[in-house]
Order: C-alpha cells, then sequence, then structure tokens
C-alpha cells in the first residue's frame, strides 16, 4: 500500500514538490504515491482539495502526507480538515525569519517567480536561445561569447546540459561535439582548444552509449560497442591530455552535471535574488 | 546593508536554494546578498564553509543566515560554529515523518535526484528531444506523438516553454508559430486545429512583443509595433474563436507558463516519484 502524497501550493508548486520529494527520498524503503495541485490561490479553493484530499484516502490505512507553501495563513487553516499530516514549509520558518529580520511577510502569492524578475527572464531566454544557436551542428558558433563550452562525444548529455544551463542560471553554454574525425586528427589543432579556459568535457559508460545510440540508430556503426569504447576511451584521453575538468554522466541527473560545471569553475547563476 | 544568506546542501543545492528563495521573497521590502555552495558532501568540507561564513561576515551588523538540507547529522552540527541563524529543511521534517512513517531515514546524500531515476532521466531527454525536434520550423513536426502543441506569434516564448515542459515534466510538446500568412487565410484551413484536445495558446503584450523583437530585427516592419499589435489581436481572435486555452505569457516565468498548461488540461508530470 503506497502512501498517499500531496504537494498543495498557491503557485506552481515546483518548489514544494522538489522539496518534499527531497525529504521522502530518504526513505528509500517505502513507496509513495504523489500528486501535485497548483493555483490554489484562495482559502476557499483549499478547502476544496482538502475535501477531496479526506475523499480520496477514505479507505487508506495511513493518513495522507501533505506538503505545502501556503503564504496565507487562513488556507493553512483550510487544511486541518484535510484529515492530513500538514507539513507547511512557509508556516514553519516565516515567524523565525520575521523574528529574525525584524519585519512582516508581505501576503502576497507567487512572489517568487513574479513581474519584478523581467530582467532574470530575459537573461534566462536569451541563455536558452544561445544554447540553441550554439549547439550541435550550429554554424558559426560563438564560442567567444560563451561562459563554457561543454566538449563530448554524440549523445554524452552535452544538449540538455547546456539548455538547462541557460534556463536555470543564464549561463551561456556551447557546445562542441566532439567527433571520430576530430579524434583521429593532430589534437593540437583542434579550434575549439583556443578557449581552454571555458572548457568542460563530459564522459559517459561506453555500454551506456551504445543504448542511447541504439535507440537512434539501430545498427549502425555508430551505434556499435566496439565504435562507442573507442570513441569514449580517446575522448577521456583527450581531457586529460589537455587537463579539461570532466564529469562522468552516466549516473547523474541534468541538474547534477550542470551543477557540478557551475560549482568546478567558480561560475556564479547569472540569475540570483 | 543587505543580509547575507547562504544556501548549503551535500548535493546540487538546487532545491533548497528553490526554498530559500521562496521563503526570503515574502520580505520584499529586504534585500539579501545570496550564495548557492553545493557538494558539502563530508562533516569536513561542511565545517571549512562554516569557517569561511564565520569570516566574510565578521564585520556585518547581522548575522548571516544559512539555508540548509544535509541528510548527515553530524554535517548539520558543524554549522554551528558558522556564527549564522541555520534553517535546515531535513532537520525540521525528517523527526516528524520517521514517526508518522514507522521508518528510519537512509542517510545518503543525494537521493533526490539519483541513479534509481534512469527512467525518469531517459523520459525527460527524449522529452527534450522532441521539444527540439518539433520546435518553429522543424520540418515535419510530430503533431500526432505531442502531449501539448503550442501556439502563438514569432517570440511570444513557445520555445523555452517547450523545452521546460520536457526538461522538468519529461511532456513531449511541439509547437506552432503562426506567422502573418496563416492569420490572412481561412482559418478552417490551419492544419495544426486537426489537434484540436492538444492545443494551448500563447500571447503577449504588443510592447513587450515589440521590445523583444527590436533586438532581434531591429527596425524591422516585423518587430515595428504596428505589425505586432495586429499579430497580437489576430491571434486572440483565433484564440477565442477556436475556443483553444490560452495565458498571457507577459508577465509570467517560464515555471508559470509550464505550470499552468499541465494545469489547464490536467495533464500529469511523466516523471513522478
Amino acid at each position: 500500500m503506497k502512501r498517499r502524497v500531496f504537494f498543495l501550493s498557491d503557485h506552481t508548486g515546483l518548489t514544494v514538490e522538489a522539496m518534499g520529494r527531497a525529504l521522502l527520498s530518504q526513505f528509500e524503503q517505502l513507496e509513495f504515491q504523489a500528486r501535485r495541485w497548483p493555483f490554489l490561490d484562495s482559502p476557499d479553493k483549499v478547502s476544496a482539495a482538502a475535501a477531496r484530499i479526506k475523499q480520496l484516502s477514505a479507505g487508506d490505512q495511513a493518513r495522507p502526507l501533505v506538503f505545502s507553501s501556503f503564504v496565507d495563513s487562513d488556507s493553512r487553516k483550510r487544511l486541518d480538515d484535510s484529515g492530513a499530516l500538514v507539513l507547511d514549509f512557509f508556516a514553519s520558518y516565516t515567524g523565525v525569519l520575521e523574528q529574525e529580520l525584524h519585519a512582516g511577510v508581505c501576503a502576497t502569492t507567487g512572489m517568487q517567480h513574479g513581474i519584478g524578475q523581467r530582467e532574470h527572464y530575459d537573461a534566462r531566454i536569451r541563455a536558452v536561445n544561445f544554447a540553441l544557436a550554439n549547439d550541435d551542428g550550429g554554424a558559426g558558433r560563438d564560442y567567444a561569447a560563451a561562459d563554457r563550452v561543454l566538449l563530448g562525444v554524440s549523445r554524452s548529455g552535452k544538449t540538455p546540459t547546456c539548455l538547462y544551463l541557460g534556463m536555470q542560471f543564464g549561463i551561456l553554454a556551447a557546445n562542441y561535439p566532439i567527433t571520430d574525425d576530430d579524434l583521429q586528427r593532430d589534437w593540437n589543432q583542434l579550434p575549439v582548444l583556443d578557449f581552454r579556459d571555458k572548457l568542460f568535457g563530459l564522459t559517459i559508460n561506453p555500454v551506456q552509449l551504445q543504448r542511447i545510440r541504439q535507440e537512434r540508430r539501430p545498427g549502425s556503426v555508430y551505434a556499435s560497442l566496439p565504435q562507442c569504447r573507442h570513441e569514449v576511451a580517446e575522448t577521456e584521453a583527450l581531457f586529460q591530455r589537455f587537463r579539461i575538468p570532466y564529469a562522468d554522466t552516466t549516473a547523474m541527473s541534468v541538474e547534477e552535471i550542470a551543477a557540478s560545471i557551475l560549482h568546478q569553475g567558480g561560475l556564479e547563476s547569472r540569475v540570483g535574488c
């Protein structure tokens, strides 16, 4: 029997869901059945949600869990009728923070992604467009303007990582796909090495790479295990020879790869507080 | 004097930063100076961070704030020496959850994005690739396979939203750019209307649209205010005539747009617990 979990928010609910999942992931041995209900931006909507939670979990062996982040205390109160164990992130901390900061909260919902963030929005969109324009095969890649240039064999995760770096941090990330031709020429002649201080390499387990490439071009040399092994081994040798920092992405999420790249290079997000 | 804030984590720190910023955004009248220090995955690294925080804030008028999420209680203890007000999200809730779930936490760092999530990773990458392949101007867009097809004029935010829907939720999102040619023909003939139940429209304030287009093609008809007004008005008329749900993205973040699209259509994320 999976324990029922709800992530409730007056806004997108993305943050409360991420934090709730992080907490639940510590209980590896248990299984959960989770849903996110966003945009509950009035006490009446919260009451309706509470009634629905009560109804859905009526036959459950254990009460459901609710993770929430309601700015409005009246909304939080409405959850008392849900029959759930309610953990509200805002309720737990706003009091402490009010005391520490000698200031009251402005009970406006959805401040965290609001209209005041226009420059951040623009910076992020610009960075996503930069990643798209400077992706694999893009003509005239603008490495000079990039904050980071990712290197790696085809299907090692460069494109999603560049997009994530742009979307989340406003970082301008280009990428350079290392081809078999590159590996066979004199490495000193690789033009991308002119940007040594911006380079970051991605590598991947050859078996995993083969699996991914098989989906794309089944039965091709490109997707064969010997080819994958060869490309990965040579690429890692290249990273080592030129002291290019790199990460093995085999067991990493896009978030982890992106955060590692920032951390390794001491780069700061361009979209802060 | 901006209050100093640190987001500390044994892992990427993205979740603790998002939650910390959401809390601080309620204190609109105050200014903060925030940094994220990720990958503090041993008590010694945490001690070093605590010492650095103490040093940096030595001359400050008020103690710094630390938001953290350490699975390991020894690491949490090391923060006592930082001189900061420490709010640890895991410390506050794991006890309550252990009691409720009759289970102990497995003190493994970084579970939330870990290796067990391989299918989720694959689903997300597949969805990002789908968004790229089915973006503006992509030949042979596969609307039949899409979960959602976004409609809107050029520069209304379709591409970043599709990428975000893929990256965050594993949702297959394609897009159809509405051109002036489309607006001048018989709307009933628009092929994308064959996918009525998947459509979602994006609109935008014409002045904002003009500003964005000016950056791209300064002085062009495309970027002129009359042209922007015309395209936006006609597109909104089209959405209304065919009862296509739509959102005005002018003051919305990518997260908000994406969450609204899911919510409106009752779509669930493909990458859950």
